[in-house]
């Protein structure tokens, strides 16, 4: 079912900062900060040759990464997002499988502009799962 | 300086169950269990089209792993691993940027045969990151 993995989501307190630590200490292509209203985080794109590193930091009010950051102050790695073919048809298996999918089941377009859904961490190793449609 | 995301590396507490989910649940190419004697981890590897998954877990006494189980009993997200060209020419840098490299600093042979360092998650967002030369 799953395919690519699409990147790797890292929850940072200072976005400047993080930015600087994969630009200039270890070399990465970085893009600029962008806003994700819809989403409340701004993200910045760190791109890999195979995948990207997403460095994401609260915006807004009630921002999904909030939570994780009071317990991370330093940061830490937030979510790992996995490609699939067609949302709706993984969401079926893993739900007659026994995973939980987080919220009411129902894609979201995520920042990508894409069909989105997270998967329960305690049914996956303790990660946070997101899937994408592509 | 850094090139392919080579795995992104999670600790399980239970590496059949754990090799079941990313097998039969998420329908991912999984290897056999791999002894890694001189690692102190069992590994199984997850075949992304892009990128590996590496499940660990720990063998024998004293795995680098144990602890990180400790504090988290469901295992979690433990490392990722960047690709570099050459890892002595990377450590001086990111020695010269002020970045903690663990251990003496001098590289060791990997799990895959190739010399890596990991460097400090306090200096990189919380996240542990290894090195692998290629």
């Amino acid at each position: 079912m799953i395919g690519r993995l699409n990147h790797v989501a890292i929850a940072v307190p200072d976005l400047a900062a993080a930015t600087a630590t994969y630009r200039d200490t270890l070399g990465a292509k970085v893009s600029a900060p962008q806003d994700e209203p819809d989403h409340g985080v701004t993200v910045v794109f760190v791109e890999l040759p195979n995948t990207k590193i997403e460095l994401l930091h609260p915006l807004g009010e009630g921002s999904p990464i909030a939570a994780f950051l009071e317990r991370n102050p330093a940061g830490g790695i937030h979510h790992l997002c996995y490609e699939v073919a067609d949302i709706l048809a993984a969401r079926d298996q893993l739900e007659a499988e026994g995973a939980r999918v987080l919220g009411d089941g129902e894609p979201k377009i995520g920042a990508h502009g894409k069909p989105v859904l997270f998967l329960h961490p305690k049914d996956f190793l303790g990660s946070l799962i997101e899937l994408e449609q592509v």
